[in-house]
């Protein structure tokens, strides 16, 4: 049985112990497409960060914390899957230092602090630079302004098939509105709804990719 | 019936509208305390950050994103409570500024970015400074050093009567090793296990202000 890769949920990038950097996403949209390639009849393999949405039975699920770990296990799990729909939403800066132990609050209440960030590895776009001739990648970009340019330039930057275009007010809910762009600019699936039927339209699009 | 003011869960502090720094907690300790509130006829005043966990019905809850947020809902919901336990994990630095719209990742992978943050204030630090000769309060200080010696500075600075000691491993947790310390250092309670446990020993603790 094929196996496809679903990237799904948050990475967190942890400034001490406690205090982390993060997103909403609630790995709904991740836990929807494994139902899908699950009715598929392929085998969904969910590299997902920390999420309270449960997989469904038969998903193979690796659970990560943070980008760097997802993006090694992707890079272990890619290479025998026929392709990787990346509905993760991996926190894209890590603090360039961890402190071990919790950073203690100055008392004076106006006090500002400053921390470096350095950006982490763009997963997709790594995955896009090794994939091979028979394998197919599937992109999100969440857009606030400028939706469709910044997504085609990501498709074409993380070297996808596809891109599907979203915006915030999709994060960690049961619904998006969304726009599947491809290679060509071309618009192929336009839909607003539930995540499952969104999930369901975008295996179709893939069948196209199994022959 | 008494009112009880309950503070649970993390708060968030946004870059953008995509982007927050935050905690692992979950609110189950708030969500314990709140049954344990009930349980002895008081009426639990939830305030709560983004939690998955469900409060029982009975307990009136406002939900909330950010610390600030979470302080007014505190500023206004205190005085007409008897006490309250602080048990939220409130996100200690906000960015200095907000960007409206994503922050757009640069493209080479290496890029450092330096974002300023400022101390939020602190809730219970403000509450301790307007609390009545009525009313009580009860902090939690979670520590990874220097635990009863940070713990009772803590106690001193916010003006609480009773403070809980725990560590990083009691967050997203459903177990808990505590010690609860009064305004003397006296250790008041030393607790192993489970936080509905915890949250009735520590209502007992507080039998003795509602004389």
């Amino acid at each position: 049985m094929p196996r496809i890769l679903i990237t799904s949920g948050p990475t967190r990038e942890y400034l001490d112990p406690v205090r982390f950097l993060t997103n909403g996403s609630s790995g709904r949209m991740g836990a929807s497409l494994a139902e899908a390639v699950l009715a598929a009849g392929s085998v969904p393999v969910v590299v997902s960060g920390p999420v309270a949405v449960q997989y469904p039975v038969g998903a193979e699920v690796r659970p990560v914390q943070t980008t760097d770990e997802m993006l090694n296990a992707c890079l272990e799990l890619f290479p025998s899957c026929a392709g990787v729909i990346a509905a993760a939403a991996p926190c894209d800066y890590k603090p360039v230092q961890y402190s071990e132990q919790k950073l203690s609050k100055k008392n004076n209440g106006t006090d500002t602090s400053s921390f470096d960030f350095v950006h982490t590895p763009d997963i997709l776009a790594v995955l896009g630079q090794i994939k091979q001739k028979h394998q197919w990648s599937i992109g999100f970009a969440l857009e606030t302004e400028y939706g469709k340019e910044h997504a085609l330039e990501k498709l074409k930057r993380k070297n996808c098939d596809f891109i599907v275009l979203n915006e915030p007010a999709a994060v960690n809910s049961d619904v998006s509105s969304v726009q599947v762009f491809d290679k060509n600019g071309e618009l192929r699936l336009s839909s607003q709804g539930g995540k499952q039927k969104l999930a369901e339209r975008l295996l179709e699009l893939t069948a196209a990719f199994q022959r």
